[in-house]
């Protein structure tokens, strides 16, 4: 795939600027692109890079346009732009439809002649396979799965029988969806299993990460909304409902029934604690836990930076006895008074 | 499956009220249910539901009779009573015996006749897999494992030889047992990997969550009691030990020979060190990491709930300074009391 | 394999002391080791074990040597004599060359023939797999990947396209390496996906735990160093470089385009930010988050131990006061000395 300046600048609504007929065939950072690569200022601390590059057209902005003498394509957001040409330039693998002969599929399965199951994958009966979904290899489409049109699964993906899966969706490696949520009943000492008859339903376009997990619901379904982003190593817990176009970070972790609103962020390593509601546009700082509902958009935190740990201890030491410090201070600040009034009279 | 609320009511010792023959064949919440499912009061702050529900039947307390009017199933325990009538309702999917056309079984393994070995898994030479054994699609089963009776491993789960599990547990979607422990000496800048000989010994009715990994002991076993449940993406080290019946919310973690005792309970994200011990009845609130043994039984925490991001930084800043405050007021306390003897004097 | 005590000696440049031609023929810990097993002394706390200790031989150190009368290998550091030991009584198994016949391997691929492909596994075109290379049941190996030699792939692991595998590494089960990194553009309210062109290039001697995601990079490529050791259930973002030697203990995560250097260790659950970097020599401990470059050698911390909830509640609360404790004190500081001056006056 090969396209010049001029027809990026027509797709993507920009300026073309310097030689409009130069050919691009590929993205690269401004340090390593060539002069068939195209590269994008992406933070303006990197503009003194534009003095050396060798890229064949650099994206940037109008106002930064004096930085740069050479073929560029000006537009307003040279961040999306430089996704969309991405996009443009290497577009998802191409792939002959058909069954892989090792792959299992359940003659009470419906695939559509534009998909493709991959090798050793396996395909319950009553599943739907959506016209030119890609089912990679070593996967497992449990019984009465629906798998919307366009939708990969890499490799290795488990969705659970039952489950619902939008189209464009991707799922990279390893990924569980449906399985069972935990759930049990306290039994005197024992925990009774209670049986999760819920199903995950995932809308459009979403992503998930590789080995990210996503319950089943216990009685009614775990709901994931359309444009959604999952990185890697995430745990969405039974019942929890996730808004549109809202993006996790990696390692985070949502427990049961919690609802979260549209365009939210959760950072790495956060954890949202179960039936509790974050409104829409919510961003959770990384490895930060929330406990209660969350009503305002706006940013929140518990993030606590690592210091040198002798300094750390010496500090930490003192949270155990924060209250003492308080009530010692509060006293303190009496007795001051009393020193205070004693003096004026 | 269908039942009426005279048989439920003859199972779980509970008290019909209402139509007894009726006959339920679901379980659904108070808002969802129909007239053939059997819902539960959760909690009491759904009692007002109780004025609509279609429910066939509802499972509640005597405490809570007199609000309602329908057809009721009166227990101690509705939460408990709910979880049993799921498990009648929902049985655990019957399966043909035998082997699928498609698995790699070793001549050398024994599989019992009433066990089934799905699609594309493998068992290896001396493998036992036992009575109405359930492998899934995909799973690999080490040299010499033991699985038990009625165990079922779900999809994609992999069992490392020599591994021992019991009976009736159930293994979820891409969970790893007996990869080896992180266990390496230094040699200069350099690791050494010290050889990982020890097994997992899981005990019955265990079930283990979605991509999670137990390893191996180093020399001795890891050891997972009967009765244990955990959630998705978890990790238990080498040599842990867990006691029967404790439970373990998902990306919890549990690092090199920890032993923890009998009914705790771990929330999400928390950690707990290596070469440790947690007493019996010992609960663990989320994100918590316990750096220590606890001898106790009771609730521990280190749960730090998020903010809106200004407020938590002014506060945040303050902590890498809580040994200097509470110097300060130590000092300021001191001159305070001199103050005061001064005036006495 | 067996060995004598006087064979050990010589080949880990030991003293041999006692019966030199004991025959030792497995390893094990001072409490359950045999009249042919050896042992050691792994912190002095278990001395006093060596007055009951059944081992056939026991490594110590000269300064321990007057402790135990029985056989025994004197060395400097008997925890690194005790890995080598095990290594020489613990080979890795050995492996038959060849492809299993339910393997599915491109003809394009390029199979060493010394190398061994499990069964259901596939090697995709252009692969590369080299010399005593052992690809376990159940791995993907996408186009264009090369697997270094001696390399290892225990089951169920996933190696993304292109990406570069060293020599002598270990990939446990449910290992993910170059699924696509999470990069996304603001598009209006939606995320548009921005192409993730980079590899994975790992170094020699790694060891990648069970279920650990390492993401391609999105321009440039993903890069751990050799020697380095990661342990479960671990995130390696997109572009993160990792220096050699370093080791990562479970549940941790790196988020994209972070540099961590050489020989560090980074515990059970911590976090590194992105776009930061750590030094040579830098060591995190345990659910510890790293928000900014860390460019002195040393241990740092932020992590916080689990009190009793009661008491932990009582000094957390205050926690969200802090700013407000210390201008309050700063206030009576003032006031004090204030009061102190009028006195002098």
């Amino acid at each position: 795939m090969t396209v010049t300046l001029a027809e990026l600048a027509r797709r993507f609504q920009g300026k073309a600027r310097g030689n409009v007929d130069v050919v691009i065939e590929g993205i690269a950072s401004l340090q390593t692109a060539g002069p068939r690569d195209i590269a994008y200022v992406s933070d303006r601390k990197y503009l003194p890079l534009l003095a050396t590059t060798k890229a064949g057209v650099v994206i940037l902005t109008e106002h930064d346009e004096t930085h740069y003498s050479g073929s560029a394509l000006v537009v307003a957001d040279p961040h999306l732009c430089f996704a969309r040409v991405a996009q443009l330039l290497y577009p998802l693998p191409a792939f002959r439809p058909g069954t892989h002969p090792t792959a299992v599929v359940s003659p009470a399965a419906k695939v559509a002649s534009s998909a493709w199951i991959g090798p050793n994958s396996v395909v319950e009966a009553d599943a739907v396979i959506g016209e030119g979904a890609y089912i990679g290899p070593g996967c497992y489409i449990g019984s009465a799965v629906t798998i919307g049109e366009y939708t990969r699964l890499t490799a290795h993906v488990v969705i659970g029988e039952r489950c619902v899966i939008g189209n464009k969706c991707l799922f990279k490696p390893g990924a569980v969806i449906g399985s069972d949520g935990f759930g049990f009943a306290k039994d005197g000492e024992r925990w009774q299993k209670i049986p999760q008859i819920g199903r995950v339903l995932i809308g459009n376009e979403v992503e998930v990460g590789a080995n990210t997990t996503i319950d089943r619901g216990a009685l009614n379904d775990t709901v994931i909304g359309d444009g959604v982003k999952l990185d890697n190593l995430i745990q969405i817990a039974h019942n929890v409902k996730i808004g549109e176009n809202t993006a996790m970070a990696g390692c985070s972790g949502i427990a049961g029934s919690a609802v979260i609103g549209k365009r939210c962020t959760i950072g790495g390593q956060a954890g949202i604690a179960g039936h509790i509601e974050l409104a829409d546009d919510v961003h959770i700082t990384a490895c930060s836990l929330v406990m209660s509902s969350i009503t305002k958009p706006g940013v929140y935190s518990a993030s606590i930076k690592a210091e040198p740990v002798e300094k750390w201890r010496r500090n930490a030491v003192r949270l155990y006895h924060l209250d003492e410090i308080a009530r010692r201070l509060a006293r303190l600040e009496e007795r001051l008074q009393q020193l205070f009034e004693e003096q004026k009279n």
